[in-house]
């Protein structure tokens, strides 16, 4: 074994396929003779030394990682207390990383993770222990900078596409003398990203989805429901799907509900009852929707092949930059062509990703903001290509990696904070 | 081509493989020699003389129906007003089937449409044409009585358990500071059939799904807090699978909306956020909810081998009979061993099917209510076995049929009726 450990930790929103770029971390730090820690929890299992070895665990758990949604080794929505006022928490987390002489630190997340691998980053040095952080790029969201799309977005993109074709069947089969309108509420808290791949279920003003409503636009009623009938005239039904995000003209959000997340998010859900209420009393149509909430974004067995390759891809290649000697950066995915779609990884520094957020470019969306153009097709097409469903085992199931997940003993006292 | 056609109809509800049943009928029909006519949206369509000439779709067409979910001709949910009161609807039937030469009639639904065909097939000597009428069960409810289970049940079974294994990761990876409780709502009306199989998810306590909730029981508010309170303490989550129809102890639909289906049933949805908002208000716990709706029982991507079989089988038998002379059956699907799963088609009277419902046995619940029983999962776990994806395009999304649906000549005066 090299001197030396590296930590692996999970943040935020879990995804379909952040366990497959943790089995690539783990199988490429082994490759190169280096042990792998992963905190539990994510950050939190840093702070309280609360760490797993992951050198106990078999080599068929660690691939059957690759076929396993969820976080396999816990993560947490925990923002840190900013340095500049408070460091006592970065004095923690080296702490934490002298005892256990971690020397590589992965965090595989978003754009808030990305700000704390990077905050950490500039702190070796200052306490005496070198280390190297790297981001690891994970969101169903899409939403961070630089990289051409995120790990994890891909799979939940294929599958609200996906969904939005077969319910679209069922609806209009029955579509005479039952529902006339479905709605399905996506996520997306500021971009509608996961909105426009339902986009790719089908192409024309007849064919479903029917109406898309983007957080980028505002949501205007009397236009929503003109298309909304005009669509069912014509078509006889219509598909709608609504992000979690859309806002009125004032910029309030349909669906707040006043509570707040840890990093102080409106905690989002349940637009589509709220639209479905509408349309079904102004329209007097017969209403259903769906809310597919974490079903949509921990649907591995609907993965799409091409987020798959790239979850591992990052998590690959975070391990070769770490042992490099590279700090402070992200392994991106850059996009070569469209089609034939090529794609390749590279190192972007941190600071240009942290704490920024993608849009959607405003040519992606149509004239009348409900619907997606050729350019986002373009973009979007490549990204939910490919199946890689999980093997399922003698119950019909799919089959998930059973981990034995062997706390390292600890050095320090407890931590006293959260 | 023989003297004389077939006429299939699809009837209420759409499943993710009734059009594989009428794939089997056109096919079986097809090797006889027998023309096949399909009811556009169910028996509205042969109400008013709209009916499709299948042999106008090229073979592959009917072949991609055994992947495609919907109803590939249309359904309707449409009750026949009763021809002891007012028997126009059977005559204009009659009159249809009488002027197209239509010999056998198929009908594909639940316990309603049962009723329909028993119906019709005692007219066939009364108006001079004889006709044989055989119901053709579907229905994701999984109610009719006399056969082991419906077909459109097992795949709905294999979604709902599927999906609650995959989100429970999700939930249990962050259950530390984000949701404690998800709260999954599944179709049933009155019986708790797809609520049961996600029981199949997992097994013991502390495995997820934690707590079910059966229409079949009532509910009781602070039996399932306390449930829910002492799941989360012990496994730090808890996983909550309510089926649309719960009551509470006076019998009242808690998601009662006022609103009626053409069949006079209320129309449901919405369980779950009611849950989701007595859970944290009473528990002050963060909670997250997710309504599939139609995207369960649309989920052609996620089918049960074995229920595709059995929707094939039933669509074969059933033309079977039909050019066998029997009249008024059902073609049943008969169990002979739990494990290793045995099946086989028989036929059963319509007259001990129609307009009964078929109950969870009461040795299926646990004595608390919550939890399905080791005779349940007997029961259950032959039914979700066995992957069927459909095929996918190049777009990466599964392929569906396209149909060209050719009407044939009308050779009636307009019906008067809806």
């Amino acid at each position: 074994m090299a001197k030396g450990k590296l930590l692996y930790a999970q943040s935020g929103g879990v995804t379909a396929v952040i366990n497959a770029t943790a089995a690539a971390v783990i199988e490429t730090a082994r490759s190169h003779g280096v042990k792998v820690y992963a905190a539990r929890n994510g950050i939190l299992g840093a702070l309280r030394e609360d760490l797993i070895d992951t050198s106990r665990e078999s080599k068929s758990a660690i691939a059957a990682l690759h076929h396993t949604p969820g976080g396999a080794f816990g993560s947490c929505r925990y923002k840190l207390k900013p340095p500049a006022t408070d460091d006592s928490e970065y004095v923690r987390l080296m702490e934490v990383m002298k005892a256990h002489d971690i020397r590589w630190f992965l965090y595989n997340g978003g754009n808030d993770s990305a700000d704390t691998a990077l905050k950490l980053s500039r702190l070796g040095r200052e306490y005496g222990h070198e280390i190297h952080c790297i981001g690891v790029p994970k969101t169903v969201d899409n939403d961070l900078v630089v990289t051409d799309c995120c790990p994890g977005f891909g799979s939940v993109a294929r599958y609200t596409a996906l969904s939005v074709r077969e319910a679209s069947l069922d609806v209009a089969s029955m579509s005479e003398t039952s529902t006339k309108v479905f709605i399905l509420e996506v996520m997306g808290r500021n971009a509608g990203w996961i909105a426009a791949s339902a986009g790719l279920a089908g192409e024309g003003a007849d064919t479903p989805p029917h109406v898309i409503l983007f957080p980028e636009r505002s949501f205007e009623p009397r236009a929503f429901l003109a298309k909304v009938k005009a669509t069912v005239e014509r078509v006889g039904y219509c598909t709608v799907v609504a992000s979690e995000g859309i806002r009125d003209a004032d910029g309030t959000l349909l669906s707040d509900t006043g509570g707040r997340d840890a990093f102080g998010h409106a905690q989002l859900g349940g637009v589509a009852p709220l639209l479905a209420q509408m349309v079904n009393e102004k329209l007097g149509m017969k209403v259903h929707w769906a809310v597919p909430d974490y079903l949509q974004r921990s649907a591995r067995h609907a993965a799409s092949a091409t987020d798959l390759m790239q979850a591992q891809a990052v998590g690959k290649a975070a391990v070769e930059y770490a042992l490099d000697g590279m700090n402070a950066v992200m392994p991106v995915i850059l996009r070569g062509r469209d089609s034939p779609y090529r794609w390749k990884i590279a190192a972007a520094p941190l600071a240009r990703i942290a704490n920024r957020e993608k849009k959607m470019p405003k040519s992606f969306l149509s004239r009348d903001g409900f619907a997606i153009t050729a350019a986002a097709r373009r973009y979007l097409a490549p990204l939910i290509r490919g199946e890689a469903p999980a093997p399922c085992g003698k119950d019909g199931l799919p089959l998930h990696a059973v981990l034995k997940r062997v706390a390292v003993a600890k050095k320090l006292a407890p931590w006293d904070g959260a």
